[in-house]
């Protein structure tokens, strides 16, 4: 059987091949009753539509719109970089929108990648983000739509995340290896689903290795070095006795280290420190951090290539892929008490 | 007299508001005739646009590309956090585009703006950016745009910079007056004025303090933490005296430092080390990097603030408004001799 295209359709209507492209796309200078005649011709045709060869003919955009908490974040710039990489190399740019971790900042970039007639959207949301009407709206218009590292549990979309379970698991696993007995663990008063992994993997190492859970070494708080610092004040007015620290994320762990470097700790003799993300500022300071690498590039690019991998198959739309990669544990002197 | 609005011009020509305001905006759907006929009846009736006005109305975007360099390098995330500070606040939205310091990538951009329909483009260009169609074109279409730290020195339109003279100056007059004597600059080896600025304050600020300029002293290449370390290495090498490095920015200051670290160079005793930038990792190694502020908030603010008193007045366009702000010197360990 041939294979109906665009052409086909102008033939039996009469009209231009660009007409019928532009009505095919909904845009807004072809008239309604054009735009009628051109679906039902194309229905009755059996023609089906290939997207990316039409976006190309036809002045769809080409472009895809990537919101992210904020690129101040060494993560969140590494992961745009890798989807920029694939992306590009298909024809495709990159348009960025920062939520700086305001839900009303997200719906914001959401409808401005909305009205700039993006191709698809690609997210991670804001620590504020409970509801996702916006989201769902973006699913209502069939704009495709994946999330990477921070999803919401409630939709059914394609998605790239780092496994934070085994991430808090292998950070607990090697601080107990080399010898801590006493691991304070910092994470997040709200309720976000990455640092409750990380948290529950924490505990399962713990009793892994028959060690006890100990309610007061788990802080619950905020991620900044400011709070980092705050915990280990806390922890020495308290007298409370631990001598290890795995921080949620590195800003934490940094802060964590200044603290302690100012009250004279041997870091790692006396008390390791561990972070999560491998920010790049970690191997730059003395004692460099240990920390949990997100393999942010490669997540990246990951995206990217189920992005085109989604929208160059309808049918993958009922059954989005989840693709969950591996954290790897990077061990450095803040952490390394054996040596 | 009476303000014309667009309600005259809609009552005048018997036709809608909706229609008056998008044939002002040249919507597509609108025909080539009524744009003549509202253009020509507004004239008549001498009525005159306010443009943030007719934009919440009329459809436009109320979205500002903003084009980088870089999102991983803390300077221009931090400008972009000051403009989407103050923009936001004004009922705009903003769209970030990344060129990762390439030219065709930089076009592609400007490209993707214009295609997404911004109502203004702010830009930093590229260290490969030597030719600037891409930005003509901006200009010819009327669309405003603005430039901050790195600007093409051909066009004249707004701008907001730092004095990079004066950052080279009071970064070497400062070590001078901590009795460093042989400094060496790294500087780029590209045609870039922001750079050659630097080298030009470091140059007067010698020649002031009557200190001699030796060439041997002024390193031309790129600026990366590895060509940091290889300049100390070849200097190593050479057998080049000197007692103090100005390097152009922080990451190649950085390299610098860790190498004369692992030479167990003594820093600052031995060695002086300034960057440039204010980075955010300088404040947390050790030790900590000394280096010059550029007021990254408070450039961004103001850029967002001269954009948005350009399109407020027309009549600015013959006489772009040039701001430049005076760049801090933040002394930390790493240059502090004398304490």
């Amino acid at each position: 059987m041939k294979k109906i295209t665009i052409l086909d359709i102008a033939k039996e209507l009469g009209i231009t091949f660009s007409t019928v492209a532009r009505a095919l796309n909904d845009h807004p200078a072809i008239s309604a009753k054009t735009k009628i005649a051109v679906r039902e011709t194309a229905e009755r045709l059996n023609y089906r539509q290939n997207k990316i060869a039409s976006s190309l003919r036809s002045g769809k955009s080409n472009v895809i719109g990537v919101l992210v908490p904020s690129l101040q974040v060494t993560f969140f710039s590494l992961v745009v970089y890798g989807i920029e990489q694939v992306m590009n190399a298909n024809g495709y740019n990159i348009l960025l929108y920062q939520s700086n971790e305001k839900l009303e900042q997200e719906k914001n970039g959401i409808e401005t990648f909305l009205q700039s007639r993006v191709d698809g959207i690609i997210a991670s949301i804001s620590t504020e983000t409970t509801e996702i009407a916006h989201y769902q709206e973006i699913i209502t218009r069939k704009t495709p739509l994946l999330f990477f590292d921070r999803i919401p549990t409630q939709l059914n979309v394609p998605s790239v995340t780092i496994d934070d379970y085994k991430g808090g698991f292998i950070a607990t696993e090697h601080l107990i290896k080399q010898g801590y007995k006493r691991i304070l663990h910092i994470t997040d008063e709200q309720d976000i689903s990455i640092f409750k992994e990380r948290l529950r993997g924490y505990m399962d190492a713990l009793l892994h290795y028959n060690l006890k859970i100990d309610e007061n070494l788990i802080i619950r708080g905020n991620f900044s070095l400011a709070f980092g610092k705050q915990v280990i004040q806390e922890a020495k007015a308290s007298g409370l006795n631990f001598d290890a620290v795995f921080a949620l994320e590195d800003f934490t762990a940094m802060g964590v280290m200044q603290q302690l470097l100012e009250y004279k700790v041997n870091i790692p003799e006396e008390v390791g420190v561990i972070g999560f993300a491998n920010e790049s500022f970690g191997s730059l300071v003395t004692p460099n951090l240990s920390t949990i690498d997100q393999q942010a590039l490669t997540m990246g690019r990951e995206v990217a290539k189920l992005f085109l991998k989604q929208i160059k198959d309808d049918s993958l739309e009922d059954h989005p892929e989840q693709i969950v990669l591996d954290p790897i544990l990077i061990v450095r002197n803040s952490s390394n008490k054996k040596g």
